[in-house]
This record gives C-alpha cells, sequence and structure tokens, in this order.
C-alpha cells in the first residue's frame, strides 16, 4: 500500500492529510509533528488574548483521535531529524520516549514550518515569550493571570508584534514596543505606516524607536537607549527562521534556507512534496522572482493542490502568489501583494497614489483609503499593491489582488464595476480612481 | 465652433459635460436640466433624512456658477420637449417664462433618466412623497419638521424604500412597509432575503405583505387588507420610468422605452449619446442579453467613454456592464450581479450555494455570508451571483465582478489570493469556496 509520511501538523500538513484522504480512502497516512499539538489556527491566537476568540477549542481544528477516525495516523512530539531520499526514509526522535527510529515512505510531504527567532539578551528570562505555537499561547494566558500583568514589552513590529499589541492592550495591559530600528511594520511603505503612529497614540500604546533590550533584570528591561521599564512580561515577535535544517543531507535543494517548489509542489525530488512557510515559491504575476510563502492562504492551496497530485489528478497545479497579506492593528487595516518594494526598483516602473474615502464622501463615517501601486512601464500590470485604511482596505485588496491575477492592467482598473452604495464606495470607487490616474500618468510619460 | 448639447444635468450629464470640457477647452457645451437642481448625489439623499449625511451641502457637487466657470452653460428649468435629429435641434421648454424655442446641436448627450411612478391610490395626498429629486429630499425632511412626523409608511420595497426605511427608522419614525405581493426586494433570490425580515422585526420595522393603500382619508390610510392605519407621511418607492417620452418623434430608436446604446455609447444616430438610467446596454459576460443602466457606477463610467468619444478619442469604449448592484438595511447588506434569475433559467446551468463566515469562524463577531452562483454548463461563467450578509458581502462581490468580468470561472475562484487575517476572512475565504464545491458539483453533472 501507498505509504505518503506528513513532517508538521499544524496548517499545511493537516490540511494536505485531509485532503488526501478524502481523495484517497486507501493510502496510508502518518503526520508527524514535533510539538504538542497538530491542526489549530496559529492566526487566530493573538485574538485569543485579546477575547475576539472566546473559547479556546474553537483555535483547534482536528486532533489526533479525530484524524485516526479517518484513518490517518498522528504523532505528536515526534520530530524527524533526517531525510533519505534515495532509500526513501526519515529519522524521528521520538521525544517523550527520547528514541530514535526510521521510518520509510513512498511520498513524503514537508510542512516543517518555522521557529521564531530568539533574542539573547531577553531569551532566558522566565518572563520572556513568543507567540507561534498554541503551547505558546497556553503559557502566555497562564502567565497573565497568574502575576496578574497590567504591563508588557512587545519586541518587534510585524504583524505578529501589532496583533498581540492590539490584543494585550484590549486586555488592559500597557504595552510598550520596541523597534530595533526607525521603520515599524515594513511590510508597508515607510511613507504609508502614519495610521500606525495614530493607533498607538490613541490607544496608549507607547513606542521606542531604535531601541532593544540591553538585558532582563529581574521584572525590568534595560534598554540599548539608557532606560530601565518595568517588564514584567516580554513578547518577542522578530521573525522566523524555517526549520529546514534537518534536511541538510537530504538531497533536497534548499534555497537561503526554504525549500523551493514547482508547479506540482515537488519539491527537486518527485516523490518529496512541500508547504507552509519553509517553502520558497514565485510570484504569480511575476513569475521570474521568488517568493517565500509564509502565509496561510497559500498554505491551504497547496495542500489541495498537492493532494490532488498524489492522489493522481496532475492537472491541479501551483500558479505561483501574489503574496498578498493583510494585517489589522485596531480601527487601520494595512494590506499589500506584490514585490517588495527593493525589488521593484530594479524593474521600469512608475507609481500612482490616490487618496480617496471608503465611502461615499457626504457619509459622515466615511475615512480615507490611501493606494498605492507600482506598474510596469512595461506591461501594464500593478507589480505591487499597497492599501491603507479603515473599514474597507480589505475589499482592495482582494479586488487588486483577483484582477491583477487574471492579468489585468492598472489601466483596466477603470471597468471594475464595483457594487456601488454610498456605504460602500464612490461611483468612481478609489480601485477605478487609481486606473483613471494611471491612465493620464502614462500619458505624460 | 462645435456644440453639444447635454440633455439632464444629474450625475450622468453633469460628469459628462465636466469630462468633456476636460478633454477639449473650446467645444460649446450647454446643458438643459428641467428641474431644479442639478449635479447632485442622489444616492445620498436617504442617507441625509438619517443622518448619516450631515450636510445638505455635500450632497451638491457642482452648481451652475461653478459650471460657468468651467465654460459650461447650465439651464435649470428647462425640459427638451423633443428632439429633431434630422436638423439637429432640440425644442426647449423654459419652465420660469413658460416659453419655447429651438437650439441646436452638433451632438447631443441624453440623460434624461427616470421619473418615480406614481400611485393613483395616494398621489394627491398631500402627505405623499416619492425621493427622486434633491427637491424631494428638501419637501419630505421639511414636511417631517414642520409636522413633526413619528410615523410614516413606506409603499415599496425596492433599495429606495429599504434605504428610506433604515433612514427614518434611524430619525425615531416608525416605518409601516407595504408590499403589494409577497416578495420584498425582488433583486435578491426569495429564499435568501431573510435578512430583511430579520432587520425588520429587530429595529422595530412593521412589514405587511399582500397589502396596497385603497385610499387616503386625512392622515390615514385605508388598506386593501381592511385595516386602517395612521399615514401622516407617506413615501412611495415603487419603480422608475424612463423619461424618454419626448424622443417619440426624434427617430431615436426605443426599446421598451429605454434608449440602446453601442459600445461608443451612441443611440442608433450617430450624433446622438446617451448614458444614465433611461440606457439599455448589454451584459459584459453574457452580451447577447440586455440590460437597463439605471445605477450611479454606469452612469459615471459611460459619462467618461462618451466625453472622450466626442473629444475624438474612439479607442475608449463601452464593454458592457455586469450590472453588480449592493444596497444596505441596517445591519445587512445584499448584492447581486448578473442575469435575472428568469432569464437564467433558460441557460443550461447550475448554481453552487456557500455559507461560510465572513471572518474566521472562531472570531466571536464573525458572521455568516451566504453566496449563490448560477454557472453555465458550457462555459463555467458565471452567470449570476447574490450574496447577502453583514460585513464583507460588498467585498465579496466586488471581488467576484471583477473576476468575472475578466473571463475567470467559477472553477477558477480558489485560486484567488484573497488578504488573510482572522479579522477579514478564513484561509480558504467564502469566496475559494464555493469554487472548490463548484469543482465538485461539476464532476458530479
Amino acid at each position: 500500500m501507498t505509504r505518503v509520511i506528513v513532517v508538521g501538523g499544524v496548517a499545511g500538513g493537516a490540511t494536505a492529510a485531509s485532503q488526501l484522504r478524502r481523495l484517497n480512502p486507501d493510502i496510508e497516512i502518518v503526520i508527524y509533528e514535533r510539538y504538542r499539538d497538530i491542526s489549530y489556527g496559529s492566526c487566530g491566537m493573538p485574538y485569543y488574548i485579546g477575547g475576539d476568540v472566546e473559547k479556546w477549542d474553537s483555535l483547534t481544528n482536528m486532533t489526533p483521535e479525530k484524524f485516526r477516525d479517518r484513518n490517518i495516523f498522528v504523532k505528536t512530539e515526534h520530530e524527524i531529524t533526517a531525510v533519505n531520499s534515495k532509500e526513501n526514509t526519515v529519522t524521528v526522535y521520538d521525544k517523550n520516549s527520547d528514541t530514535e527510529f526510521t521510518d520509510s515512505y513512498d511520498y513524503l510531504i514537508l510542512s516543517p514550518g518555522g521557529s521564531p527567532k530568539k533574542l539573547p539578551a531577553v531569551k532566558d528570562a522566565a518572563q520572556t515569550f513568543s507567540l507561534h505555537k498554541l503551547a505558546d499561547l497556553d503559557y502566555i494566558v497562564k502567565f497573565i493571570k497568574e502575576n496578574n500583568i497590567k504591563e508588557a514589552v512587545l519586541v518587534g513590529s510585524g504583524y505578529i508584534g501589532l496583533e498581540v499589541t492590539e490584543n494585550l492592550t484590549k486586555r488592559g495591559i500597557k504595552v510598550t514596543m520596541l523597534q530595533r530600528d526607525e521603520r515599524i511594520y515594513k511590510n508597508i511603505e515607510a511613507d504609508m505606516n502614519g495610521v500606525l503612529y495614530e493607533a498607538m497614540t490613541e490607544k496608549g500604546v507607547t513606542l521606542k524607536l531604535n531601541t532593544e533590550i540591553d538585558y532582563v533584570d529581574g521584572g525590568k528591561a534595560v534598554l540599548s537607549n539608557g532606560e530601565t521599564i518595568d517588564a514584567p512580561l516580554i513578547i518577542t515577535g522578530v521573525g522566523i527562521t524555517p526549520n529546514t535544517e534537518f534536511l541538510n543531507s537530504s538531497n533536497i535543494t534548499l534555497k537561503d534556507g526554504l525549500i523551493p517548489i514547482n508547479k506540482n509542489g515537488q519539491t527537486n525530488i518527485d516523490n518529496i512534496y512541500a508547504l507552509g512557510d519553509a517553502v520558497m515559491t514565485h510570484f504569480q504575476h511575476v513569475p521570474e522572482m521568488t517568493i517565500q510563502s509564509a502565509l496561510a492562504w497559500p498554505a491551504h492551496r497547496l495542500a489541495h493542490i498537492i493532494a490532488n497530485q498524489l492522489a493522481g489528478d496532475r492537472s491541479i497545479t501551483h500558479e505561483g502568489l501574489l503574496g498578498t497579506n493583510i494585517v489589522k492593528f485596531f480601527d487601520y487595516n494595512i494590506a499589500t501583494f506584490g514585490l517588495s518594494e527593493k525589488d521593484i526598483a530594479e524593474i521600469p516602473h512608475f507609481t500612482v497614489d490616490q487618496k480617496q474615502k471608503n465611502k461615499s464622501g457626504y457619509m459622515k463615517d466615511a475615512s480615507p483609503i490611501h493606494i498605492r501601486v507600482y506598474v510596469s512601464k512595461d506591461s501594464g500590470l500593478i507589480l505591487r499593491a499597497a492599501v491603507v485604511g479603515t473599514e474597507g482596505a480589505d475589499k482592495r485588496i482582494d479586488v487588486l489582488s483577483a484582477h491583477t491575477r487574471l492579468g489585468g492592467t492598472v489601466y483596466d482598473l477603470i471597468n471594475i464595476e464595483v457594487g456601488y452604495s454610498p456605504p460602500f464606495s464612490s461611483p468612481k470607487d478609489v480601485i477605478n480612481m487609481v486606473g483613471y490616474k494611471a491612465i493620464e500618468k502614462a500619458e505624460d510619460l
């Protein structure tokens, strides 16, 4: 019988296993997960801290027991330490029994994810946490309750930093955010991130730029700027390292520590597939450029593709990603897709900025949306889009994403027929206006 | 000098004139508007009643004075009563002086709009209004204030009926809505309109189905069901008749009282263009089917096209419409695009229904969105989409619209890369799930 081993049981791996079982009742499926939990909604964890997620249980989709009912065998606390792609075997370390064994596969699905980077200055302090696994969430919530935490230090301003800051604040905890350089949330353009500062001011978050923790002294943190601040809870969100070291001897090609995949979801080795945060793929709209696939949407999409590939339908393939992403920070939403600003600098392009209300301008609760697009001079395609606003920023990035994905140019945005009514847009929505402005701008090029 | 006459100065006509002036500083432009006001946001009027629009002035864009500064001549209270397309003249009736004169044009732009249908049983009652022109809004608001109105009867349940009901309720006025048959808001599927009943129950709106007003007796309305109810204010919203009678002798082709246009925005007569509520065009995605263009988005789009055509750029053309539309009713949003249910019945199709939360299911304020799509069996195109929900229904119709417009099939919805974060969607958004379900359904066809 065909045997499939899945490495990693969080979003990507668990979903791929489920879908494969659905497509093929006979195949043997084993999931090895190196930590305690599988198949949970890690993106929801910050919202459990703040109370928008009320039930812990709702964060978990599948348990090992439920998987067993579907004839999928899950081994938690089991870490894959090596892959032998010639022998089609993996080395498995069972943390519970502290033993190692070998298992063999016909197909291997890699979904190893990443690990949060640790900061040497704080990592040994008892009050330091990252929020990556479900167990991390449990530790944090328990720690907050047991120590009646009223203040916290958040190191980093990525999406985890922002979401955790919002949710700690909602919980009544006063947050000091530290950013080691002078630019927060680098997913968005430096000159478009003003709403983040506004939100912090409105909500009482203290931000210290160009500041790190030098060391922790009991309940205090001594900062690089000379200050000493209360730090009864420290949460770090300073990026992710892909968990791919175990592949070093595997003959699986790695690039910058990531696993490149082809349109079938395959690594360089035919019977080894990969998905999730440790994967490198290409931009859908600029195929010669690569992108790390470290978001939930791509993990779920690739799970479906890989399951179908393994089940024998080779027609369902991966087209690449736009990299559409969004973060909520209090009332503000920030979204982008496409190449990085740095990569775009090398491509002949022009930009179009449009600031316009999210609904008809005469509505008293209308609020501004700022869209910037970077347009290929050659093709008119939107290489990158950035959207900042409150309500409705998510709509605009999704519409831009759907349009660009199908090859729509910036000029053609004028023709997107939005559902118009005063609470939702203008008769010429901000999306349409980006197109009208692009047409004018192109005439002057 | 080339002379352009524009018939009708509300959204379509005023916008076309503005854009034409922008493209060509020399052309002579005259707007004839038969009523008091020009260039106002008629879609915002219901929201002025409820207070979401705070400033009356914000509803008006341009005044005759501002137009004059741009060398556009506006004559209000001037009605065009006939067009002589052989002589290139129009007959103009000046209401103020009760005189008639003839004016001549090189190009004519028709934007005559429609008039609200009147109900014989109530039209002569002093407390009966429709909400179509800006002057109507003024009458209604003055009447409410002067008579300290606390109750109102709303006849009809179209988008005007719903929006006015919501806004009267917000103003503290108790509304009784009458619908002459048993189905409200026929833009949406009968089995998807349940949220409208829910909203009425929640907000204290009384709905009477299969009920009309037989006659008005002072401040009371006697209903067809035998009841007599207080009716100190009656607002009717029972549809629009296109204002095209003045074209009967013009040789301009009319169809069902509407003015068919081609891709240039032209009527059957080359130098006569038309846009706005009285225009008939075709569906973009099903070009053999016609659609009335009675919404603001198409009026603005066609204004741009016609202005460019007249200014000499024949490359900017009209591609047809999807008919994307949306209405807000209290917390609920209802949106559709595409063919009517009736027209679809004649095309081989299948439907896909998906009910899913608008954000990640574990978020406590997640609420359901219901999408139904009608899919062409031949092409996989979405012939019609219907979306019902609260927050985020507008996003889904716009994404479906952008996707369908570019020829995207229902099956390809699985690849729309949405901006995912728990407050905005699921990793497989409801849009994606419609695609996944369609693929399964197609396998069983």
